[in-house]
């Protein structure tokens, strides 16, 4: 079995990139909508192993991609830890917040991965029914998004309340880093075993950090996890995506020792090869914008990308998730284009 | 006339930094509330002289700051150019969106400085009232981020509206940019003739543009701006504040000439350093919810910029804006500790 996903991980660069598309099981396809609309809950869809493997393969039938990303969600973890979590239409997720030190010290230390079970039942049952050239990738969220949730209880601008109880109480929030950790761990070895390729950890809130807090509360606690997960399994390939780095993103790859970055759409190419690409591979970055814009400027964005990055080792892929308003067309437009590239 | 904060732009490290807050005459301050209160709408609080010159003020005696910045909006522009521009309590500005190009096409050449004149009055009024020590800093937004807040009408979480709309329809895009280039540099000569010392060109949202469009949407604009400003006052000291612009802000000193760019909290400080600090002054750059938090969190933060960029030019401010919530005796803590330093 080959992957030219895996191969650019393991160190391999492919004339024509890999390509696939963070949130690519999404609101954008029909056939999504439709299933969601049958499902119930957002909770049901990843729980459901039917669901969940039903919607992870749709955007690969529909446009081939060289990878699938298993349906699940990144607020899984706090759920198995016991948090309420519930994800209202159109509102985004709601927990129960951990906004003292007080309730922040009644937080369990073990998640119930029973509760997980159908995620790991759903990859077994996509990786058995995809070809074999195609990856399969786990993730979970990096710990310091995840607890920026778990403080504030929902997505804020800038995630003040958690930047807010780290300064104000680091060794309460370090607890909840911790507790994440460990559980991180566990919960990716478990993805692997149940036959994902690869992992990505998604630290969607890096960006708002200064670089002593980054240091800390994103980079360190993200190396714990390459460590443990590698300590299970040596060869593990996981790629790390910590948004809006920018400048900081060198110490990132340098110290946790992930196999990839995914970099968004307003990186800097120069830096970027030069003190990235030359250490790890790199994934992205169109602007999910100019994937709904289509045409010319489109075509531009997606030359701009392999011009930037396409002569070293590249996943082509959005500089973050796909918009729900994206027009089908426009994908197929951007999948042709990157497969006709000669590098 | 002697004031440290002119130095430090004119070529001239201070062993203390000279120091300023950004939104420093705002809702943090009681004195401010009370007179706010007292106003009516926030355009009248900026267009009658004897407010807009108390405001201004206000910090200044409290904190004897190095430099005041006259009290007004970076959306005074559109609002001379005739479109409608309101402030609603605790919702940011509302303008009438030019979300088409034929809208676009009706937008008026030039702006009617008249309507801009009690600026004008307040700058002179503010120069003549204070110490001759401090710096007086005119201010407008740069035309990217005006632009997105004309097209979208109000501010969203990306300024997705503006980017689309420069992506569709960059012709008439470019028309906006073109318009607010040519009468920020009218309005900015008019603000140092009335007495302001230095400018500042607020970019806010050039952290959400791609390199491609970030050098044609926020450098180029600006550069032109700066050029136009000096065939004026050839002396002009400007500062440039491209918030989020991270790897790019080698590009944007190198193009745009300012003689210093203030810097956000998450800036890499080596690279800062090295390929930004070594051309121009640097401002900033720290985290405001530090200075919500205070006690040893706010030390530690204050320090870190300190020993980040005090043995270079180094005008101590925030990297954003102040908030409401911001105790008075934080800012008397940092404004001690900066005072204190032994650079």
């Amino acid at each position: 079995m080959t992957q030219a996903f895996i191969d650019v991980l393991a160190g391999q660069r492919q004339a024509v990139p890999p390509i696939w598309m963070m949130r690519q099981a999404g609101r954008y396809l029909p056939e999504y909508r439709e299933l969601r609309a049958k499902a119930g809950g957002f909770l049901d869809l990843c729980f459901t192993p039917d669901y969940a493997v039903e919607v992870t393969l749709q955007p690969i039938r529909r446009f081939n991609f060289d990878a699938a990303i298993i349906f699940s969600d990144i607020l899984v973890i706090p759920y198995a830890l016991g948090r309420s979590v519930r994800f209202e239409a159109g509102e985004g997720p709601r927990l129960d917040p951990l906004d003292t030190p007080e309730k922040i010290a009644t937080l369990a230390a073990k998640a119930d991965f029973t509760k997980l079970e159908p995620v790991f039942e759903a990859l077994r049952r996509v990786r058995a029914e995809l070809d074999s050239r195609i990856a399969l990738i786990g993730f979970c969220g990096a710990p310091w998004t995840v607890a920026t949730y778990m403080v504030a209880g929902q997505g804020t601008p800038d995630q003040a309340p958690a930047r807010m109880m780290a300064y104000r109480h680091p060794d309460a929030f370090a607890k909840i880093i911790d507790i994440l950790v460990e559980n991180s761990i566990h919960y990716l070895v478990g993805q692997l075993r149940a036959g994902a390729n690869a992992l990505q950890i998604f630290d969607t809130w890096a960006g708002v950090l200064p670089p002593r807090e980054f240091l800390r509360w994103s980079v360190e606690p993200t190396r714990r996890i390459v460590e443990g997960v590698r300590k299970a399994v040596p060869d593990a390939k996981i790629i790390g995506f910590p948004r809006g780095a920018a400048g900081l993103l060198p110490d990132y790859v340098a110290t946790t020792g992930v196999n990839a970055v995914s970099i968004d759409w307003t990186a800097e190419p120069a830096m970027i090869r030069e003190r990235v690409q030359s250490k790890v591979a790199v994934q992205g970055n169109l602007d999910p914008l100019a994937l709904i814009a289509g045409g010319a400027a489109l075509d531009r964005a997606v030359d701009d990308v392999l011009a930037n990055y396409g002569k070293g080792r590249l996943i082509f892929n959005l500089g973050h998730g796909i918009q729900p308003e994206t027009p089908i067309a426009h994908v197929e437009q951007m999948v042709r284009r990157v497969r006709d590239y000669k590098g």
